[in-house]
């Protein structure tokens, strides 16, 4: 027998609302279907809006004069579940398993969506109205890079005035631990092509005289770091801001997360800029990723050509005050500086995202702390993640106003991976840290 | 209306004898069955010898006492002809261009295959016997690196025992210009995997805490060598014989090879080891190439993770007296000075071949420069090739002879690509070439 909100989360993760694959399209509707009746059944008035892709739900209660208005985001599509094998529990039928609901979308989004849900249920079942004009806005193609929502935040901008933005879609430190994320990473991606000859060449034959460009991209990776792992490209720390007292003292009682990050990794060691923390290297400070190289044969064994062309493809991930495209340009200019010779060099440059930083201390940021200090007990830990959520860039873009993220999944729920699942405690803790964040920026 | 020996390979030309593909194993076995029925047909005794794989025909003649041994060596397999959309004939009928006769194996064997063959046949039916005992022997592997060649070579060792070995297998240095090849690079091939963590991470989440595999790699290939494209493993060039004198004015005289060279690699501008001449890098320089990088993402786009692990594939190119065991393990030890922060490190050795280098002036030599000379008038070119014909070490190591590298090949024949071809003109030398050869080599 479960409680009628935990049903209810357990109805929203029975639909296979995978964004990304067609085939899920239907599932992905009756999701939105579903999500938005149920708003309406708690007197919120839903209305569905359709885009190119998966629908927007924008549901409200009745928004009183002098009142703040809150825009709660959430997104009720989900992550591929494949591979299917690797799974303990069936994927799409959530299933409890000690105290963890596991399901694809436990975590991410539909437990913290639902659990916000939920309070709100109960606020408006015992109050009769909430303590602000809500908005809610929930898509369904997060986990697709939210294609059209900045389009449609840009069409609905009226519609959606509000004064702060509140989201749980992030982590908490630990478990029991209200957690305050005030900063994000932003990002820029680019790739390079090294191009040499007009064919793979016998490496026998022409091996000597001419110029291999897996050779050459390699050489051009090593440029970008020094032996310590600190980035090369001239003028890439210029704008970081350091990190301020508070924060590293906050980020210190966090304790040795060394171990932990080692554990969840599988990483050999830790690597990183000298000088900082771990915590410090993946939340305050820049990095330059290749994430993919490649040229030439991939297969078995040895197949003996030079590749007629390589590439390796790079993101940044910035922090304030970087510009992302001054970092592109300044990586671009690098690029070139230390063009190997004889290969052809073009760069492509890719999408880019604004860091995120706010005022913790601010007056919506200190109500949001007070309202997971009631949920949780204890001082909320104020973390930055190191992660990108692009929507946050476009609230503040559009709407103009911060975000305060508020997340409930644990660093071993599994969010895009096998057997992910979210704690009935956080379920729980989620909708009355809902009622008190209501409560508190009321105030 | 074709000459009889025009027609003879065309009917070898159509077997589509592709050793790799066991669809065309049947082609394959009607191509040595004909083969080994055209021997018979001129007087030479064939016999067809089953192996592991492809069968290998061996045909004599008489053996007279006090006369020298020469063993003729050819294959009849061919490369596979994908992509078929880009051959401007039908890739197994041959079809004559201009001057050249266009399919598969034109020149890569059955052309210069064939042209000795009809040699024989024309000594045989001119003379009714050959100036030497002669000793055929034709294989259907070479294609796909000769796996059961050696072992045939060990098991056959009485059967074949021969004053010297002859191949027409390599190329030209011009049309019309005689050419023996008397030294060929040596091969060592191995790969080297990073690995670090246990499955793809968020480079957003994870990215500046942990070591990236792919930067890894890159870092690691870029010890390979200094900025002027010398190899930095320690000891490499220790054992490598200087160039004599005669060798370097010899291939002054083949004239400027650069603009060749651009042409027909399409590379934008050469890049070797300073101090060389472009033949000197291809043919008597060792190298080190990356024949295959890669790691991470590999699609369109960007996808930000760090790669669990990443690899290169290396092939060295060797030339006498570099040992390839000692090669490999001097980079083996390499890799493992330079070994990155961070990552595990796997090194897989791979196969070797042992540098080819015979005098060009011993009396074999310096009869196959007379039968050059004679067939096409004009001192041979004296070269060496930066490819390696691993067969020529085995008939070195189990018979103890050297090979006669007589090519008949032009830069433009297109081996092992569409379009393929051979002109006429060569195959009508090669007959004569057979003759010339033959004779001088009874001397």
């Amino acid at each position: 027998m479960h409680s009628p909100e935990l049903n209810d989360l357990f109805t929203l993760l029975r639909f296979a609302s995978v964004s990304t694959d067609s085939k899920h399209n239907a599932d992905t509707r009756a999701a939105a279907d579903w999500l938005a009746a149920k708003l309406n059944r708690i007197g919120m008035a839903a209305v569905i809006h359709e885009t190119p892709g998966h629908p927007v739900i924008i549901a409200k209660n009745k928004h009183l004069e002098g009142r703040r208005t809150v825009l709660l985001y959430g997104h009720y599509d989900v992550q591929p579940a494949e591979p299917y094998t690797e799974w303990r529990t069936p994927p799409f039928e959530p299933t409890i398993v000690g105290d963890r609901i596991m399901c694809r979308g436990a975590t991410d989004n539909k437990g913290q969506l639902m659990a916000h849900v939920c309070g709100l249920e109960k606020t408006l079942r015992e109050e009769g109205d909430l303590p602000v004009n809500l908005i809610c806005l929930f898509e369904g193609e997060e986990e697709i890079g939210s294609p059209n929502l900045k389009p449609f935040l840009e069409a609905h901008r009226d519609e959606l005035k509000c004064d702060v933005v509140a989201i749980s879609d992030t982590g908490m430190v630990a478990a029991g631990v209200g957690t305050f994320t005030y900063g994000l990473r932003g990002i820029a991606c680019c790739e390079v092509i090294a191009r040499g000859p007009s064919i793979d060449l016998h490496s026998g034959i022409w091996g000597g005289a001419v110029a291999n460009p897996a050779t050459m991209i390699a050489r051009l990776v090593s440029t970008l770091h020094d032996a310590e792992g600190k980035v090369q490209v001239p003028g890439f720390y210029d704008a970081v801001r350091l990190l301020a007292d508070w924060e590293r003292d906050s980020w210190k009682k966090l304790g040795d997360t060394a171990s932990e990050t080692l554990e969840l990794t599988g990483s050999p060691e830790l690597f990183g800029e000298a000088g900082y923390t771990e915590l410090e290297q993946r939340w305050a400070r820049p990095t330059a990723e290749v994430n993919g190289i490649g040229g030439g044969y991939q297969g078995e064994g040895s197949k003996t050509v030079i590749p007629r062309e390589a590439f390796a493809k790079f993101s940044f991930r910035l922090v304030p005050d970087q510009q992302p495209d001054e970092i592109l340009a300044a990586v671009e200019a690098h690029l070139k500086v230390h063009q190997p010779p004889g290969i052809r060099l073009e760069v492509k440059l890719g999408h880019t995202g604004f860091p995120y930083l706010m005022d913790p201390f601010s007056p919506f940021g200190l109500a949001a702390q007070r309202a997971l200090e009631t949920t949780f007990g204890g001082k909320p830990a104020l973390i930055r993640e190191g992660g990108s959520i692009p929507i946050v860039q476009a609230f503040k873009d559009v709407l103009g106003v911060d975000t305060l993220l508020l997340g409930l999944a644990l660093p071993d729920c599994q969010a895009h991976a096998p057997n992910e699942n979210f704690p009935i405690a956080n379920f729980e803790a989620g909708m009355v840290l809902n009622q008190h964040l209501l409560r508190e920026l009321a105030k």
